[in-house]
C-alpha cells in the first residue's frame, strides 16, 4: 500500500498497489451500474461477468486443460482440507499424504475424519523434502496429498512428485501463480486466496473432470465439487468481493506479464535474500537444505535465536516501514513472505536495512 | 447507492450510503495504518479489534445474554444449514424441522445428510403457518429448527414457537436486526450476512454455551462450532472483509436509534406497501395471510399473473432507477425486499410508481 509502507507478511499479504486503487474508485459504483460491488446480487449480469472473467484469466494463465474445473469455494484453506478428503477419499477409502511442513500435516489430520491416512514419508524434522523413490505411496490409495509451498517452514517442493495412477493434490495456497507447471500433471490443484491472490474468504479448486463424483454423502453442499462444478460456483451466495478481487489480482498478473513474469521476479527477490543470508555468515540463519527452500517465504533466525535481537530487528524494521517480518509462533524469529505484490524494491530495502542492522549489532 | 439509484434487492441487498463511504474513504489505509483492511493479517491488533467489535456490538444490540456465544463462519446461509445440523442432532440423532417455505425446505434437505429429519407439519401450500397447538414436535428431538422470514414467498413468522425442552433453532438471515426479539427462547441464531448486515462471504451464529459441545466427528473444523468458539472466530483465515463490513453496519444501526428504529421503520415501510396492494383492488396482489406476511419481502403478482404487464412493470421501474424488483424464479412476479438499508423515502416513491403504473395499464 502507498505511503511506503512496506508489507512482507504470508496472508493476508500484500495487494498490488493498483489493484486497490481500482477498487477504492469504483467501490460506490460498480463500473457506473450505480450500485457497489458489495451489493451486486450473484444472480446479476454483472456477477455472472465477474465470475466467468476469473475463471477465464486463471485458464489462460494456468493453461489449464479444458478437461478441469475451475471452483470457487467458500471456506478458506482450512475448508478446502475437508473438502479435499471428503470428495476424493471415497467410501471406506484411504488416502496418502506427504507431510512436509505444518500446513500439510494440518490437512492431514483433518483428513482423518473421513478414512485412512498413511504418510508416504515420515515427517522430516530438518526440511529435507525425501527423494520420490523412497516415498511409500499406496497405489490403491484414493489420492496423494502434498503441500507445495509450507509458509511456516518455509519449505517448497523443487519438483512434481510423480504419483504414477494415484490421483496427484496439492496446495498451491502460497505459490499458485509465482511459477509455471504442468497443470495436467495433477488431480486436484486447491488455493486458498488470501497469499498471492486477493483477499481472505475463497478458496479455489483446480479438478480433473473425472474426479468429481466421488463425493462422501455427509459432504456439506458448500463443500461439493460436483454440486458447485453443476451450479458453475453459484451454488449459493459466493464470496463476492472475494472472487472480485481475485479477478482483479489476475488481470494485473496478465498486465505486468503473466507467469513468466512473476516466476522471473520471485527468483530475483529469493536470490537476493538468500544470498544476503548466506553472506551474514551466520548472523542471520535459515535451516532449510538449498534444494528445498521456498522462493516466497523465507524464516531465518538472527544470532542463532537471539529473541532480543530478533525483536529489536523487528522493532527498527517496523521505524523503516518494514512490516509484517515476524515469523509465525510456531518457529519463531523473522518471516520474509515475497508473494506476487512484492516489488524488487521492496526486497531490496529490506536487505540493506539487514546489512546495516548485522554491522551495527554483531 | 448514490445517484438516485434504488436497490429492492432480497439479497445481497442495499447496504447503507454511509458505511459504503466510510469503507472507500479508509480503502487504502484502514485506520491510517497504512495498510487495506484486505490486506489485514487476521492475527494482527487492527483485525483482533474489528472481531471483537464486531461481536460487542451485536450482543449490544441484540441484548445477547453472556451464556450465549457470538460466532463468524465462513460459507454462508447453505454452510449453516449444514453446519447446524452437524452440530446439534448428535450421533444417530433426530432433529425437527418446520417448514415453511424454501429456504427453511432446502435447510430440511440438507440436514437429512446427517440424521432422520421429522416436519412438525405438513408443508403449507398457502403460506399459512399452522398455530403452534397443531405442530408435532418429538420432545427428544435434539432441535426444532424453522426460518422466521421466508424471502422468496414472503412469510414472517409472526410468533417465536415454544418448542418447550427442545432447543430452538431459527434462520434469521434476512430479518436479523430489524425487530426486537428475546434471544434467550433461542438455542441457536443463524443468520447469513448479505441481505440486512452487509456483504456475502459470511455466517453469523449466536448460540447458548450448553450447546456447544455435540458435533459430530465428521464435522469439518470451519464449521464446528466448539472449535470456532475456542479461536474467538479466528480458526483460520476469516472473511476479514464481510466481518469488517458486518462491524460497520452495526455500528451504522446503533447510530440509527437501534433496533427500536430499525422495527418502527420496517413496520412503516411494509404497511405503507401492503396499504398499496390493497388499495389497488386485486391489480396487484399478494397471496400470503395477513398475520403471516413479511414486513421484509412482499412478492406479489400483477393482474392474476400477466407476465407480460409484470415485465413491462419491471422496465418501467428500472426507467425510474427502482431496481432489483423482479421476483424469485421460483414465484414469479415481483419482490419489493425492504432491508434496513431501503429508506421510507425509497418504499415512498416505489408506491408512487405503482400506483401511476396502474392507472395507466389497468
Amino acid at each position: 500500500m502507498s505511503n511506503n509502507n512496506r508489507n512482507f507478511g504470508a496472508g493476508p499479504g500484500k495487494i498490488p498497489d493498483e489493484v486497490l486503487k481500482e477498487a477504492q474508485l469504483e467501490f460506490l459504483s460498480y463500473q457506473n451500474i450505480g450500485f457497489s460491488v458489495t451489493e451486486l446480487s450473484h444472480r446479476s449480469e454483472a456477477y455472472a461477468k465477474i465470475n466467468q472473467e476469473a475463471q477465464d484469466d486463471l485458464r489462460e494463465l494456468l493453461n489449464v486443460p479444458s478437461n478441469y474445473k475451475i471452483l470457487f469455494l467458500h471456506g478458506g484453506g482450512q475448508g478446502l482440507f475437508s473438502a479435499v478428503a471428503m470428495n476424493l477419499i471415497g467410501e471406506n477409502g484411504t488416502a496418502n499424504y506427504a507431510v512436509a511442513g505444518i500446513w500439510s500435516k494440518i490437512a492431514a489430520n483433518e483428513a482423518k475424519k473421513y478414512g485412512r491416512i498413511d504418510l508416504v514419508f515420515p515427517e522430516p524434522d530438518s526440511g529435507t523434502i525425501p527423494a520420490i523413490n523412497d516415498w511409500t505411496i499406496n497405489p490403491k490409495a484414493s489420492y496423494l496429498y502434498y503441500c507445495d509451498n509450507e509458509t511456516i517452514q518455509g519449505i517448497e517442493f523443487p519438483f512434481v512428485p510423480d504419483s504414477k495412477e494415484v490421483p496427484l493434490v496439492a496446495d498451491m495456497s502460497s505459490n499458485l501463480l509465482t511459477r509455471k507447471f504442468d497443470v495436467s500433471k495433477f488431480g486436484v490443484i486447491i488455493a486458498a486466496v488470501q497469499k498471492n491472490l486477493g483477499t481472505a474468504g475463497l478458496g479455489i479448486v483446480i479438478i480433473k473432470d473425472t474426479l468429481l463424483d466421488k463425493a462422501l454423502n455427509i459432504c456439506p453442499s458448500i463443500l461439493n465439487f460436483k454440486l458447485i462444478n453443476e451450479y458453475e460456483s453459484i451454488l449459493n451466495t459466493p464470496p463476492i468481493f472475494s472472487i472480485y478481487m481475485f479477478g482483479k489480482v489476475l488481470k494485473w498478473i496478465k498486465n505486468q506479464g503473466g507467469l513468466d513474469k512473476m516466476e522471473q521476479l520471485s527468483i530475483q527477490k529469493s536470490q537476493l535474500l538468500y544470498n544476503t543470508l548466506k553472506q551474514s555468515n551466520g548472523f542471520y540463519h535459515n535451516n532449510i537444505p538449498e534444494q528445498n527452500r521456498s522462493r516466497i517465504n523465507v524464516p531465518f533466525r538472527i544470532n542463532k535465536g537471539d529473541v532480543d535481537m530478533e525483536n529489536k530487528f523487528l522493532k527498527e524494521a517496523e521505524e523503516r516501514k518494514l512490516f509484517q517480518l515476524k515469523g509465525h509462533k510456531l518457529v519463531g524469529g523473522i518471516r520474509v513472505s515475497m508473494n506476487n505484490a512484492v516489488t524488487c524494491e521492496d526486497v531490496q530495502v529490506l536487505v540493506e536495512f539487514m546489512k546495516e542492522f548485522q554491522q551495527e549489532n554483531q
